[in-house]
């Protein structure tokens, strides 16, 4: 099935959602079947987006895509109230389907938007206006439908989590760590919506919307930014043990809900304290799961753009074939033992006399392996049948093949008592870089 | 609508489902507008049953559940491959909706089930199988359905995470971590199943299958448990930076896929390094998002009940009305300042002269506010400006009225520079709890 979008708004955002679409729609029509298409795009620099999109209409007028036939999903991506309320009310009276990513304007002033849309026939997705590349809304819609969610605790705002970061772990003052923040793209020019924390207070009121299944009025959440966090209380919080992070938090207690953003101390092994420079985070705890925490790339072009993505999917999804992906007739094809490269870990009980070092990484440069580390300490092993001492290394990135061969060698040595331990490293995010 | 189902299996996570619908059923149908109604209970030990269930219709043959032509959704929850496959296979022949936790049969044996549900118009749903209360599942077919998914990586075994984050905390061989763990009731009377590491086999096997919409044998993965894992390599792995950890691997190179279960060093500042206990995670690394991350309880009759409700509900989703929460006319009601209650860090610049903390404190005490920490230094502050020295009180709970009070009057002093710093303390993963 075809899914023609109309992409109002060409920034950030918008061009993340043409670049994922040009890079992915084979993959999307193959896991769902369906066949996603922009037919326009809507943009005031015309000639600029002409420049990108090749073949794509491009106009600049978003009633011609709202009152376009063909078109069944609108994307609202300019932001801000006017005209992005007119063009998502209109498309939902036309009869569109709508995506946006408009926080604020869903959280200051999305009663008409929500009602509309609940009294239509079309239905409205904004997964995309909360923790970019994490599906949070999502899960709070359909993987937490059975559950009372009772708290909402989030790292929501990238901005200012990237800024305290700095701050812990580099000693700067704010405004040196804002600097930077500016400097590498992760603020804007004009950062108050961002450190005063109303970015975050829309995000957690909507999540609290969802959450406890009611209105919540956005003046009434109270918002507090980072700007009067000062270096000594970072330093204070350290040694108390704890991280200071920009939180929006929302209770439900009884029947009231609690719903602000202030700086926090967090304990450092709150799952929540690990949440480091511009990556998101967001908590709940339900009645039947305990806590479950959704963690990613709260902002940034493609990240986000897979959550409209998203959206446009979910909302064509009657049609969505749900094991296309496991009825598949594709097989798949295996990694070979030559190809999978890990650093290792190997711990070996030996003799303690000279030369057994100098035997062991012989060996290892034999079949190519280089010794990243080597651990070996005057001390006996815990066991006391034994004379010999325990021998820890780590190399460097190895190919699994030759090092099962090279410990198949030293294991064979006399000096050697038992076998070798060996514990795969997993140090990177994405180790499969390496082979790309 | 009313949705009804057969529940096949009153274990563990069948009493869940049970308890789940029981308590939170009318929340459902606020959110969903769906009324789900457990209409028949199948288990052997009927009797027993019977005494929990009250007036539900309780049988032993499964036949009958699933030739009941007033029943839409089967959920199974027996486990192992037989009866389990029959009833499945036999439940979507009939148009029945299959909801089920068996990672086992789906894993080994899933090829015949995924055609029959692909090639019927009934749907199959098993986000209870990976991952209890955390939607990964769910997060991986539509949070992410617009991206390429190169990595998959989990802690998937909550056994097995238990007992290394014992022998890590303290100092536990395998077996006292083993015996700990059975008798908290976090690993089976025969453990080898986990401790193996077939079960995170099977669930890193149907991840991969969803990731790369590709078929897995389950044979191919290489599979590799803790039982090796010597209290001598977690002590050195901590001396380098590392946390050993039980992880399903999966990763897409090329055309190629490498799928495995091993002990894992990661590194201490990973962000699943921190995950401990029984909890699970699960991080998806794809091209457009970079890395997301799922956390939560990854078994439990409660947490897996929540997924089983997911399942059925979204299975049903065509009637849900989305935006319903958003359309509720109920307002919210805003918990007011007095019932607000937290732990305070405050810090102020006073002057390094007797009698002032004595001053301090009587006022919080006036308010009822209690202290449990001060630091106060014998060093100046970094404002070359200033001859105070700064002073820093962390609070027991406290109500944020009062404490506004307190400030307010402390502010005041004449010994006081500037204004107090405050900042909550946010240390309970879920501080509600003091209000119920």
């Amino acid at each position: 099935m075809i899914v023609n979008i109309g992409l109002i708004g060409f920034g950030t955002v918008g061009s993340g959602v043409y670049d994922l679409i040009m890079q992915n729609a084979c993959l999307i029509k193959e896991r769902t079947g369906l066949d996603l298409r922009i037919k326009t795009v809507c943009d005031i620099r015309t000639e600029d987006v002409k420049k990108k999109v090749g073949s794509i209409n491009v106009i600049n007028d978003w009633r011609d895509v709202i009152t376009d036939k063909e078109i069944d999903t609108v994307v609202e991506l300019i932001g801000g109230i006017s005209p992005a309320k007119s063009i998502i009310l209109e498309s939902l009276k036309n009869g569109k389907n709508v995506v946006t990513a408009n926080k604020k304007l869903l959280a200051e002033d999305g009663d008409e938007i929500f009602n509309t849309a609940g009294m239509s026939n079309s239905k409205l997705g904004f997964e995309a206006s909360v923790g970019g590349g994490m599906p949070c809304i999502l899960s709070l819609k359909y993987g937490l439908v059975g559950t009372r969610i009772n708290t909402v605790i989030g790292i929501l705002n990238g901005t200012t989590n990237y800024i305290l970061t700095k701050m812990e772990d580099e000693g700067l003052t704010f405004e040196m760590a804002l600097k930077d923040a500016q400097d590498k793209g992760f603020a804007e020019a004009d950062p108050t919506f961002d450190i005063e924390g109303f970015d975050a207070g829309h995000k957690i009121a909507l999540l609290s919307m969802l959450a406890y299944n009611r209105k919540v009025d956005f003046k009434s959440i109270s918002i507090d930014g980072i700007t009067k966090i000062n270096q000594l209380d970072i330093e204070y919080a350290k040694e108390m043990g704890y991280v200071i992070k920009l939180l929006g938090i929302s209770k439900l207690i009884g029947d009231e809900v609690d719903i602000r953003v202030h700086p926090a101390m967090l304990p450092m092994d709150h799952p929540l304290a690990s949440v480091r420079n511009e990556f998101n985070a967001v908590m709940y705890i339900t009645d039947m799961t305990g806590p479950v925490i959704l963690y990613g790339k709260g902002a940034g072009n493609h990240p986000t753009a897979s959550a409209v993505v998203s959206d446009i999917v979910q909302i064509a999804r009657d049609t969505v074939k749900d094991d296309k992906a496991l009825t598949a007739s594709i097989d798949s094809k295996y990694l070979s033992s030559e190809k999978r490269l890990f650093r290792f870990y190997m711990r070996l009980s030996t003799e303690d006399r000279p030369g057994i070092l100098s035997k062991i990484s012989g060996v290892l440069a034999k079949y190519d392996i280089s010794i990243a580390s080597v651990i070996q300490k005057e001390i006996h092993t815990k066991n006391p049948d034994s004379k010999n001492v325990p021998l820890v290394i780590m190399t460097h990135v190895a190919c699994e093949d030759k090092m099962l061969r090279s410990i198949d060698e030293i294991n064979n040595f006399n000096f050697v008592e038992g076998k070798v331990t060996f514990i795969k490293v997993e140090d990177s995010l994405s180790l499969g870089d390496e082979y790309e």
